[in-house]
């Protein structure tokens, strides 16, 4: 094989309970990435579309990831990158964690598959953080493994993968608004009630025990955060809105995505996602912002080739 | 049936990483208690061997729960009381919450179980406030249901049963020192860290993800505690020696039952738990502090007809 074309989902990491620990891939949300080897060797962007991104292989998340995984095996030939760009950087749905996971995806299967899932997760990091300027796992490990993952640890990396019932549903809005890392990140607190910390504990608990047995009420119950929204919401216009209504329409969760601006919430089935992706879309028609929602099963596999 | 005789078991609640959520009970430490019905209505503790405790009906644990049950239903006759005191008040292996329990669930099962586990449960809460002047359930709940239990909220009570695995062995350490329960919370930080909540977190999840997959190198990883731990080990002399000495040796973790001064460890089999044992003993054996020991099995049935 010399060429492959990846999808690479978009994903939801912290997921109400599970700050920087817990996130999931959307099934027909993400980008697209053709990789072809070279018999020069070394690493080239040909063509980037969609948004604009460095071509210099030291800037881009998807080339910092890719070279790790070059750095580490020192193939016999070179690998030329296509980025077919389709999250929006900054949207909060993992849109960094795509671009360096298809990369290493990609380039992993022309190889033969050289590198575990896990070792994958480690080089797609190294991209990660150039985006972020922080080390998280918990965009890529859902990207790279597919379903709900928890990330148990990041030194040494250690992924776990919770079971992901069949029907869960997602809904995504975008409201076309910049929120700067920077301040989403200065946002947050250095320290939190040990009251606070404790319900999350039971929240995140109730989640897990959730998923493992398929209990849609507890699931209902444990997607709640104690920590961060509170915080993070006021950067989002309508915020309040689109969780008390979706939740009033039925949906079992919502939330922030990441660090947002994007909120998604978690439904039972399609029927119920269209719903509340209609909901959404009535509360931001209201406003004069932009916006962009996506209705998506969770994915089981997250990146793959197409 | 007119007399009952129950066992109500010992219980290790926080767990290392699930602080007042957290819980299991011993399936061979625990207090005894005959009920006998009577035909006068109203509560009579007759007897109350093992340790000083109040005979005053609205003073002692036992009948303060009991009392909440007949409250509650109003039988048509009364109940009189013999308490078989073993664990030892104040002893952090749930003591209270052994006499709490033990009443309802004789009254109860003299009644023809009108009520089912978890209003037992609450009945059972309002003696241990009277103990402990704080409402908790993490060593009730496993009391009543057996296994580990996760209590996933106070209002309304909500209490998940989570796998226990069947070869799960606890062993314990009672220091004979006495903590006041005042110093024991006083000495707790109000906030904590959001990194250390985020690590607890993870720690939660994979305990739980453990448990249903019947992981012991994953309870392994996930039995640390970042919140409690280090406040309340100061506390309890030789903490640190106990913690690292039973780990080396093989057990699964160590950490505070409950708010101490017990020590407990978990271990896979009944053969690593009388290793460990012995290391605890020979770690207090050079100190001048009286102490017990014990080893069990983890409870799947909790407090149980004898």
């Amino acid at each position: 094989m010399n060429e492959i074309r990846v999808f690479s989902p978009a994903t939801v990491s912290n997921v109400a309970c599970g700050f920087d620990v817990l996130g999931f891939p959307l099934e027909s949300v993400g980008d697209e990435m053709v990789v072809r080897k070279t018999t020069k060797k070394g690493l080239v962007i040909t063509k980037i579309e969609g948004f604009e991104l460095p071509f210099e292989i030291s800037k881009n998340v998807a080339s910092v990831s890719a070279q790790a995984l070059i750095d580490c095996i020192n193939p016999d030939c070179g690998f030329e990158i296509e980025i077919y760009k389709k999250i929006k950087p900054g949207s909060g749905i993992g849109s960094s964690g795509a671009s360096a996971t298809s990369s290493v995806y990609a380039i992993n299967e022309l190889l033969g598959r050289p590198f575990n899932k896990l070792e994958l997760t480690n080089f797609a990091m190294k991209g990660e953080f150039i985006a972020s300027n922080s080390e998280h796992a918990d965009n890529i490990a859902p990207a790279i493994f597919g379903g709900f993952n928890l990330v148990k640890s990041l030194h040494p990396l250690q992924v776990l993968q919770l079971p992901t019932p069949k029907d869960l549903y997602v809904v995504i809005i975008h409201p076309q608004i910049e929120i700067k890392t920077s301040e989403s990140r200065g946002i947050l607190p250095k320290t939190v009630s040990l009251s606070d910390a404790t319900k999350q504990l039971s929240e995140l608990g109730g989640l897990v025990h959730a998923l493992h047995t398929s209990d849609y009420e507890l699931m209902k119950n444990s997607l709640n955060d104690h920590l961060i929204e509170k915080h993070r919401s006021k950067l989002i216009p309508h915020f309040d809105e689109l969780q008390s209504k979706s939740i009033a329409a039925g949906a079992i969760g919502c939330s922030i995505s990441g660090s947002g601006p994007s909120v998604f919430a978690l439904t039972r089935g399609k029927d119920m996602a269209i719903n509340v992706e209609s909901i959404f879309k009535s509360v931001y028609s209201k406003s004069n912002i932009n916006f962009a929602t996506y209705v998506s099963k969770i994915s089981s596999n997250g990146v793959v080739t197409i």
